[in-house]
């Protein structure tokens, strides 16, 4: 394989509000030989993510930006096709990669556990970083109590749709915030949410009264914005906000946003946690098999949204920002 | 005593921004008399506190706004000087009232424990509900651990004052924040503290870098603003937000101040919880005998800022806003 042309993404210019087409470039070079060690993995499924646009910008996040001239960082799920490791061989399908190109050269990677009978698809998504996401952040953050009331923002997304099926397992009244009919009969008839509020259709304050009569004891926050300023209005005392993500802002060219209702976090009393996934990798392992046997017993779906070819990163990339996908975003890669 | 004159603050205006002597007046009333199990209070002190200026406004808060024309909430310490109530008798010391006003009738009322060998102004400061705010909000929720940096803003006000000296006895590099040279020397040379940043000499984040060289791993915030934005730069990840007080934006005629990094709650996992002390009442018993000792063997020390009369209420509840108290701002009821 080597000397194989690879074609990888890099970043040619910050974005200022939107990422554009002049923001990314996809480039060619060539599978280089394998060391003692490595092993070399063709991309299957790309992760696009929300996160993305938070790297490509020159600010002070999680982890450090993405270079101007750097390739794109990115999660990819893949099958090897040639060894130099001792504990991998060619068909081995695994995730390890960490940017957005069609071969991988690794030193190691992790073996998606296909015996457990479930697809890649399902690897990359409710069992992948997304789904881990949902399952830490809600239960070791937001503690939810059954009975009380779960709002889910981005509840078509990867995450939220994973987070609202949990917080329903969990005995919570679960309330998802998505963009759309479409979405939202997605949310209540597919994946059994109790209500969906559509935040295109205005009146946020009245749908969130009607769908929460009990108020709001936990934010499953993926979004800010104008959804979150609602939310902050009809929060119980004692509520937890899970800060997973602020999604509405990311492509802001000033100031990011602020809520409105701060000072509601002090007078009742919430807790406002952030999360960040990379905290929880050590515990992915408690979390498989319990989410696993979730899906294979139906008691949480999951969907993926494919985009095909890796020429599409940035058409499958803006989805998420136009808010177009239901379920986790995925570029295929094409073997051409 | 019944018919004997009471005078009695009430709540003559919602301020716009800044209290001023129109918001306030100075009723007379006549002492009633007691009922069965009820006791009458002489006031020895008035409390003064930055939430008195919430109550004022009427904004959806953690209590329901002080209506115009009732009197002005607050709680008093005092002496029994008559009772028809079976546990109490004359002379005794006590806490109950809830209304800045020289006698008070009560139908209960907490006996203050003076044979701790404790003056009154101890109870009604670091044993009184500030200094429990201070215990409760920094151990139950600040968490702070040894060699870890915690800033208190506020730092020579009630609360703030000994908050730090309790994180001193956790074993945290403690760091205040008060207004001026003469509340800095308080907070290192008096309270102990080991470094104190002025927030009126400017030049926020040099300060916080100096007086911080490892970052911030608590904040205790009792004021918001200029102060907390530039805590919000310099906390290091997985750092606890105590919300204890936003004195700074209490007076605001528009909106309230949000902070410009609110997004470093989700970048730095931080947890920001909110507090507001009538949650942890049932539990003042558990902290006082605590607290009573640390302040016997000098391990706290605290200030109360006394201002004479009745009739300076609104002078002394100004001293709050203009930042001019050292420890608890009090108004001591001229027995006359």
């Amino acid at each position: 394989m080597s000397g194989e042309r690879n074609r990888r993404w890099v970043l040619r210019a910050r974005p200022e509000g939107d990422i554009t087409a002049d923001d990314l470039e996809l480039t060619e070079l060539a599978v280089p030989e394998l060391g003692e060690g490595q092993l070399l993995v063709r991309s299957d499924f790309l992760s696009m993510d929300p996160t993305h646009r938070i790297w490509m910008s020159d600010i002070d996040a999680y982890m450090p930006p993405i270079e101007v001239g750097d390739p794109m960082r990115g999660r990819s799920w893949g099958t090897v096709i040639e060894s130099r490791h001792p504990e991998f061989q060619p068909g081995d399908v695994v995730t390890g990669g960490q940017i957005w190109e069609e071969y991988s050269v690794l030193d190691r990677a992790e073996r998606i556990p296909t015996e457990l009978g479930l697809p890649l698809e399902a690897f990359t998504s409710v069992l992948g970083p997304t789904g881990m996401t949902a399952y830490w952040s809600l239960l070791d953050i937001g503690e939810p109590r059954p009975g009380e009331t779960l709002v889910v923002s981005a509840a078509a997304g990867a995450t939220g749709s994973v987070a609202g099926q949990i917080g329903k397992i969990q005995g919570c009244r679960v309330v998802g915030v998505a963009g759309g009919p479409e979405k939202c009969r997605f949310v209540t008839e597919e994946l059994g949410f109790d209500a969906c509020v559509d935040h295109r259709a205005g009146n946020l304050d009245e749908q969130f009264q009607e769908a929460c009569p009990d108020g709001i004891d936990v934010d499953f926050e993926n979004v800010g914005g104008d959804v979150m300023d609602a939310i902050l209005g009809q929060v119980n005392n004692h509520a937890r906000v899970v800060l997973c993500g602020l999604i509405s802002t990311y492509n802001a060219e000033g100031d990011w946003w602020s809520p409105r209702l701060f000072r509601n976090i002090l007078f009742r009393r919430l807790k406002v946690q952030g999360i960040i996934i990379t905290d929880y990798f050590h515990r992915f392992g408690e979390a498989l098999p319990i989410l696993a046997q979730w899906v294979l017993d139906g008691r949480i779906r999951y969907r993926v949204d494919v985009v095909d070819g890796i020429e599409n990163v940035p058409q499958a990339l803006s989805r998420l920002f136009e808010g177009r996908n239901i379920g986790k975003q995925l570029v295929r890669v094409s073997a051409d």
